[in-house]
């Protein structure tokens, strides 16, 4: 999305401190996996609600950490120790709930084509996040 | 909760325009019911989806109209002719949702304690999103 | 994004009662603008307090709306008369929150590019919503 | 809150896996801890950007991770290995962030009455989600 590009130029312009100078490529696909997640996820959750398949609180906790961990990038942040280490840590866990979400979405996808969308983009998002923190890393000195 | 009303009179002190003097507790009843209501409906969803119930996509927009329109109380605005007209808007949409999740909960009711609670509790949040409204139209001037 | 009309597809297939057959492109588009619109309000908020301009509580509330305004939309739901006048009157504030972030943005966008962007996007959104509601009027009988 | 206490009891009785039998009263507080947590700093940022402060990008973000977190508790999982290692994580770095913005706000709180309630709301937040995580640790079996 055009919007994407302009606002990751803004951050980039902004950035400060550690952040100064960062490739913010990592962090525009992040964003834009975690906003398609977040999209998917509820897509899922509500159709599978409709069709009374239960299991969808996973994909509406998915959703809602892809939503928190979207606009976390989206803020100009400090960006000191303590405020990275919580940002690396809230990465960890989107991580983690897109691969259990994306594995219990894998299991329906033979009756729901919801649930197999579902299933790729969430593992889509966990690779994102997983490129996010390793962009990270270097600039979180010992 | 004594935060909440620590957090009223915070408000209340700092409103500008023609907030200012605005009696709080209109408000403050109000967000504590919007709060109320993005919690059983999250949880009406979570337990309806979890029993292969169907029919919960009502509560999750529910529960996500309440935490929305509660933040908006809870931000000091500008409070001119235009937001307060949109925070009006948000508040009679609100209303609105908060009686159809509830009619449809209530039609659950007999099977599910969950859904029994969460109609409850969304007819309160509606009838504490009209006081609000009530107390806000002296304030929108001709 | 591809994953956005997929899932459209998706639910313009599962859509019942007076949904059925109706035309997506309206959602479609009122989708992507309410997603664009929560990603600018949400890094010019951040932007703003970042450079201890304030104001930015219009731009928060904005966000909001328009995430819950999407994932509305994201749901496929019952629609019958009563969800039906709540998604109308929560679309109608939405467009109502658009323009009054856009009206305050705009005289911000001298001094921050961020802000600019936001107007314009927040113009967007309000269009989206409209037509969005006038894509829905013939479905709601009298 | 009533309301709080009766859903515990609902969650409770519905537990099923390792979940079932689980003391919920660390779960309740947490979830009362988030919501007050979501609340003051929801508040703060706003009052921060309408006095031009700035600063305020870690209250929004730590009020997101905060409303996701209580939303997670609310509702009913599968609570296999996968769902609550991510919810560990979870509560990790809501933990973390809660600690991040609590120092932030500390410093403002001499001229801000919202950024000192925010500061001890925040403490308190992590805590609770440090017990939570204690109560769940001997369900995590080898």
């Amino acid at each position: 999305m055009d919007e994407t590009m302009q606002m990751m130029s803004m951050i980039s312009e902004s950035a400060q401190g550690p952040m100064a100078g960062m490739d913010m490529s990592a962090m525009q696909k992040c964003i834009e996996a975690c906003s398609a997640c977040e999209q998917a996820c509820t897509m899922c959750a509500g159709s599978m609600s409709m069709e009374g398949m239960g299991g969808s609180a996973m994909c509406m906790s998915c959703a809602e950490m892809c939503n928190t961990m979207m606009r976390m990038m989206l803020r100009p942040m400090p960006m000191n120790e303590k405020d990275m280490s919580a940002m690396m840590a809230m990465l960890q866990a989107t991580a983690m709930m897109c691969r259990a979400c994306a594995d219990d979405c894998m299991g329906m996808g033979d009756s729901s084509a919801a649930a197999k969308m579902c299933a790729q983009v969430c593992m889509n998002c966990a690779d994102a996040c997983d490129a996010m923190m390793a962009s990270m890393k270097p600039m979180m000195a010992s």
